[in-house]
């Protein structure tokens, strides 16, 4: 019906195959249906990309219909959805917008209506109930609703689907690397004494948006992380406006973005003369990070790289309790984490070819935090790293 | 203990003041404690502002503390939490890193235990089960562990008391009002044929980032809707990285952001010649908007505004399903709507002064969309906008 103005970002037999890959373990858990709400798996099987999932809305995939089926707000539904994905018409339903944020009535009584209309009032549901964007009032709606039906934890069923990406996937990553690398530049280029920190947010973000000449970047799934000196000691901090003194220590973490695949990334700068014991903490941690690199290959687990680097920081003394990476790719706010696999030693996770992770073991200490990070991709021998910057403390 | 890089957005007394308004709410609704998710609401009482929402974490008020209690993962609590917000470190409580994301255990199973140990086990407990960042399975975990307490719905008991502004909200919000008019100037500026959108895009979020010469800018609680020609037929939708052609018609919705305040804007602009009938629906939805803008005051209630808007509609034959506004103010992502209050026939809300809507009355079509809104705030005897961009389709 509608002309899309930019083609998928993947072939229509790629997306197949993701629901397909999606039914099969749908089929081990013995659902017949899985209801999704998290944006970045409603993404990857169907291409929408919309700032539309602060209203309810919902991917249902049938475990005996190739097609998803889409329901979600009227002005979304029959704009967004039908010109942005390959789901025909037939497989798209929209609720009437005064379900919107009224107190009266729930998007989900409309959506489990249409779900029994469909055939799936007795069936076994599985609902991402660990997933962001689906409320613990809609979870009730459901149950209130569907009272036939079997409901069951369908959570992070397709995110252990996405971990391992396809080539076009890690291209996608690759070209996101690219762009962090630009960002990365452009954080040691802006900063200098007496320039207003927001500025030097702003020039990131802006060489974020441009991307290169060749093709742009996107929104990132987290705000830039970017806490300047005893702020540093607190993660997930974002910038301020005032001007940057003559010594100061500063780290940024975000991501370069290309059609929603992250490359994140994080690198530490000072201004000035380092605090005592900087420089010799930072190469305790590249030391870390260079080790695990050199040690990733199919076969080797999470747990055994989160011990190789332990087994470094314990012969320099150092302190370190927070997992130090997990899988990445495809984000929507507020992480472009996939929420499955952590590299600690608890987690037991065998690496495959084409997986994709971010190492970041972060220090967030009393006076200064201390942040530098690497996002690589396993192939068949070792890692690729996504982008290729120095990890030293730049000094300026 | 820290010394804070920066003063708390508002006074310690005015942080006070909110709790105990909170407080009464709770007791009105039979209330002992109100467990707290949602970040904006987090925002409003503490000042803590950070990226660290992707993990639990919670804020307790307790019916009959002046000082509310956080609890969250380690490295935010001790850190940001502590060094951001009004909260004494006896306020402040963290679970181990390794209930992060790990199938094998929850944060709330921790929380719940220490919910307990504070003695609120067998109190009535309102939760925010309408809020983001509760998934339902911590809503089960929740129930699962407080099986003494009588666990009630607890939702948007904050957000009420955040609709109506303290004269310093109303001054940051004006001053967000500014950095929006940069923004709108830049989009207008930086619009012309064979400049990649992307570009287009930077130059607006860099534009949002430095704000004025005496203040810098902020992250926006949602990416950039930002959808050219047809696809501005679907609202929600960013950017893309093809250069503009000579025609086109586009619309930018986004916000200006101080102190996380939001004053949320939408323009639309024309590349070349516009199309049949763009101006004139246009001017029938300008006639709207300032019809509206005139009408408002303390005493009116949104119902009436949004009749007021459908008759001019009526009057010319044009047909609005959706609402055409709501309240803003502090915005987290996904929205920098409050989640109360619709400016639509069937609300009955009664307007007050320092009461801040964003009405944006959309027209999402089959060839284009169209988008002009206004941020305004309720003053005692009209509206104040905040920010003054003429309401008229830039064609360039």
């Amino acid at each position: 019906m509608y002309q899309l103005p930019l083609p998928l970002p993947f072939t229509e037999e790629e997306y197949r195959s993701r629901v397909k890959k999606v039914q099969e373990k749908m089929a081990e858990k013995g659902m017949d249906v899985l209801l999704i709400t998290d944006p970045s798996n409603l993404y990857f099987l169907t291409g929408y990309d919309a700032e539309s999932y602060y209203v309810d809305q919902v991917l249902v995939v049938d475990i005996n219909d190739e097609m998803p089926t889409f329901i979600g707000r009227y002005m979304d539904a029959f704009t967004g959805v039908a010109r942005m994905t390959w789901l025909k018409e037939d497989h798209i339903f929209a609720y009437p917008d005064n379900y919107v944020q009224n107190p009266e009535k729930h998007p989900m009584d409309w959506i489990s209506s249409k779900l029994k209309e469909l055939g799936f009032g007795k069936k076994t549901i599985g609902i991402e109930i660990k997933a962001d964007y689906i409320t613990p009032y809609a979870w009730e709606r459901y149950k209130a609703n569907l009272t036939e039906a079997k409901l069951v934890d369908g959570s992070l069923t397709v995110n252990y689907v996405r971990s391992v990406k396809s080539d076009k996937e890690i291209e996608y990553m690759m070209k996101a690397g690219k762009i962090s690398e630009r960002m990365m530049l452009t954080f040691y280029e802006t900063m200098a004494p007496g320039v207003r920190l927001c500025d030097v947010a702003a020039a990131v973000e802006a060489a974020a948006f441009s991307g290169t000449p060749e093709f742009g970047g996107e929104c990132c799934a987290s705000n830039m992380m970017f806490p300047r000196g005893i702020m540093g000691g607190a993660p997930h901090i974002q910038w301020d406006d005032q001007p940057l003194p003559e010594n100061i220590t500063i780290y940024l973490e975000n991501a370069g973005v290309y059609k929603r695949y992250h490359a994140p990334f994080s690198r530490t700068l000072c201004l000035g003369q380092p605090p005592k014991g900087f420089i010799e903490i930072s190469k305790i941690m590249i030391e870390g990070i260079e080790t695990v690199m050199d040690h990733v290959k199919p076969g080797i687990t999470t747990g055994e790289l989160a011990d190789i680097f332990g087994a470094v920081y314990e012969k320099h003394g150092v302190e370190k309790e927070a997992r130090i990476g997990y899988t990445t790719g495809i984000g929507f706010f507020p992480s472009w984490g996939e929420r499955i696999i952590s590299i600690r030693s608890i987690d037991k996770t065998v690496l495959q070819p084409n997986m994709t992770f971010h190492l970041i073991p972060g220090m967030y200490l009393d006076q200064y935090g201390l942040s530098i990070s690497q996002a690589f991709c396993v192939t068949e021998t070792g890692a690729k790293k996504l982008y290729d910057i120095p990890y030293d403390v730049y000094v300026k």
